[in-house]
């Protein structure tokens, strides 16, 4: 007797990062350059320790942090994170500690806020390529992803602006939610948004609200800002003070201190805040406290300072290691931008040569153990264009240093091998 | 501009739990037998500080912890996990390791588990009355909770065959997916669900399944198993072989443990597993590693059972304190139970004493400093009866041993006053 699925289970298909994940294991040879882990040898293992005896020390804290907390949040690790991301942005947003909520990692906080605005049916706008655990959530709610161009700089505006423009033409407009962007080092390809284009991004939207007949978002997935280990820091939307109202903020400090340790954000505008923090109560009641005391402390001490501090120069060194490697040992029709931040190399192979999930490169590589994320998991279905399949997401996040060069070297000569 | 919220977000009212804490957080005097919180003094500070130093001496181990790990959850956290209920229940359950999933608690599993099953307009079963917060999940999915009636030895077997009956007749079983019940120390009645009922129970969905077209699951929220303090254990209706491929078991080490290291995990028949799962690597792919390992070493040190041992010990005299205040300040026209485990009394005001929201009993109540959780908050609109509103759920898990009498004494003058 066969058991009846909801529809949006239905639309939840396996994701790519198990099947990726399955051949990392599958292989214990592999040199995966495909994972988006953060470095085993970058976490604060002796720092975690510290503060865990500290926020442990008997006591009312320690019982706090072994406790049910608020569904919102620890009101101090708020009144903090508010701090820190004006401090990062340089204005203060008029929010206030209230304004935040704290997550199960910001991922959660990704889906919440996609059931908080959008039905089936619905679109939703994202870069393209995108963070594709992104385009899982859209499809199993059975919302439509539109892709906008991005650049190395960030949104094509004028292609957003086309966009806009089409959808509303097809009368389309009051589908459109929100645009979910990965501002910085992004996920996949490792590029910024310029602050300009956020600014201008946030305009156009305005701009076509009215026709919309109802706000529309950006959600700025700040995911990896904090690895940034080369150029300044770039204020985030909020930043643009006329339209902050239309920014809904996603932070997390798993990726910069422990990903072990999922603690998430978000700075929300309401109603959206009210709706997320309600939902927020029927998914867990709120994040283990335990894991945001740890954080709280973290920050407190300035150990979360000096570990980013760590973090970011073991990234710099990493991300030259693979830099310098390709630049010796990919085919210069390779295309690809060097990384300020993040743990991501995009490169695209050269007209002609396929990087896909079925293709010789991916095949080859996978047999000469070598894994990279082929780029095309990154588009969206999209029938305003062939989906893109010259890509390949290269991290340099997880490798080990050692097989970083390894890893591209080899790469590198299936690259030639089928390009020459 | 109006933001359109979603749905989903339309159908997520403020839940009645934050009400309820803000009135606890607004009156610092309040002596509340509302909250569903574990006892402070029973947090478990020495041994989690023990045992995160143990986990966290610099290694492999440690890293683990603080790194991502699968989606389902660290493999050994499950394998003993499934030997712990099997022992529990004293037979085999022919599942592996691989056919359970860790959780942010069990909470988010419920909600996973609802959304994998469940389309708007279906409908779930649930006892009457049930856990609140599981209806603000059917609720906010648009799911239509049908009421089985409840006594203090579980579902009342006739009274759900009737209701399968008129669903039948009403051409509605097909939207049927499952029967929702917490069997142990139940929230909020704190009644305990005897073996012979589940199994009588599944064999009457499974009767029904025919006329359904689907399977029907018993979705058995253990919640509150851990926390006995007197009679023996019940087994679970995974016990009841000939139907556990319909048991969607959830469990969780919050409860009993620390509720501020949120760990859950479900034991689910293909393919609600592979579904939940799916869902789960959408909302976060992965409880936070660091408390599984906290759990995992717990268990492994037997710091667990030692602790769990204290706590029921704990929860007894508690218990013992209420039950006996209760029995002299009580008028002897409230109908209640004695508690075998969990954090609850449930006690029935006499015909024509209301105790809901808005009764003259809860505002005099609350005037007076007492707080409980009104009854009708935890019964399903059903147009098939009225709803009752005479009961309370009076917690002895959260209060402090001194309070409990004071709360009770001055919640007994009141009854007598209103009831006299």
């Amino acid at each position: 007797m066969r058991t009846p699925l909801s529809a949006l289970a239905r639309r939840t298909p396996e994701p790519a990062i198990s099947w990726l994940m399955q051949l990392t294991l599958d292989r214990p040879k592999l040199i995966s350059l495909a994972a988006g882990f953060t470095d085993n040898e970058s976490l604060p293992v002796a720092e975690a320790a510290e503060i865990l005896q500290d926020v442990l020390t008997p006591g009312k804290r320690a019982q706090t942090a072994l406790q049910y907390g608020s569904t919102a949040g620890d009101p101090r690790l708020r009144e903090r994170t508010l701090k820190r991301i004006e401090k990062l942005d340089g204005v203060s947003t008029g929010y206030s500690a209230e304004d935040l909520i704290i997550t199960h990692g910001s991922q959660q906080l990704l889906y919440i806020l996609t059931e908080a605005l959008c039905d089936p049916g619905d679109i939703v706008l994202v870069e393209d390529p995108t963070y594709f655990v992104y385009l899982g959530i859209l499809e199993s709610h059975g919302i439509r992803a539109r892709g906008v161009r991005l650049t190395p700089n960030g949104l094509d505006v004028e292609h957003l602006e086309r966009v806009l423009g089409e959808l509303k033409r097809a009368g389309e407009l009051k589908r459109v939610k929100l645009l979910y962007q990965v501002t910085y080092f992004q996920n996949p390809t490792g590029w910024t948004s310029r602050f300009e284009g956020k600014a201008a991004t946030l305009e156009l939207l305005r701009k076509y609200e009215r026709a919309a007949g109802h706000p529309i978002y950006l959600l700025e997935d700040a995911a990896y800002r904090e690895l940034r280990f080369s150029g300044p820091d770039v204020p985030s939307a909020l930043a643009v003070r006329k339209h902050c109202d239309r920014v809904l903020y996603a932070g997390t400090y798993s990726k910069p201190f422990a990903t072990g340790a999922r603690v998430g954000f978000g700075i929300l505008p309401e109603p959206v805040r009210t709706a997320a923090l309600r939902i927020k109560g029927n998914h867990d009641f709120g994040t283990s406290n335990l894991l945001q005391q740890l954080l709280l402390r973290a920050l407190e001490s300035c150990k979360y300072e000096t570990h980013l501090v760590e973090v970011q120069r073991r990234y710099k060194r990493k991300a030259q290691l693979m830099t310098t490697a390709v630049e010796a040992h990919f085919p210069s029709s390779v295309e690809w931008v060097r990384p300020n931040g993040g743990l991501y190399v995009w490169a695209t192979a050269p007209r002609g040569t396929s990087a896909g999930v079925k293709s010789k490169l991916f095949r080859t590589a996978l047999r000469r153990d070598v894994l990279y994320v082929p780029g095309e998991l990154c588009y969206a279905d999209d029938p305003a264009r062939r989906k893109p399949n010259r890509d390949m997401r290269i991290s340099f996040g997880g490798a080990a240093d050692a097989d970083i060069p390894v890893g591209i070297t080899r790469l590198g000569s299936i690259l030639r091998q089928l390009a020459g």
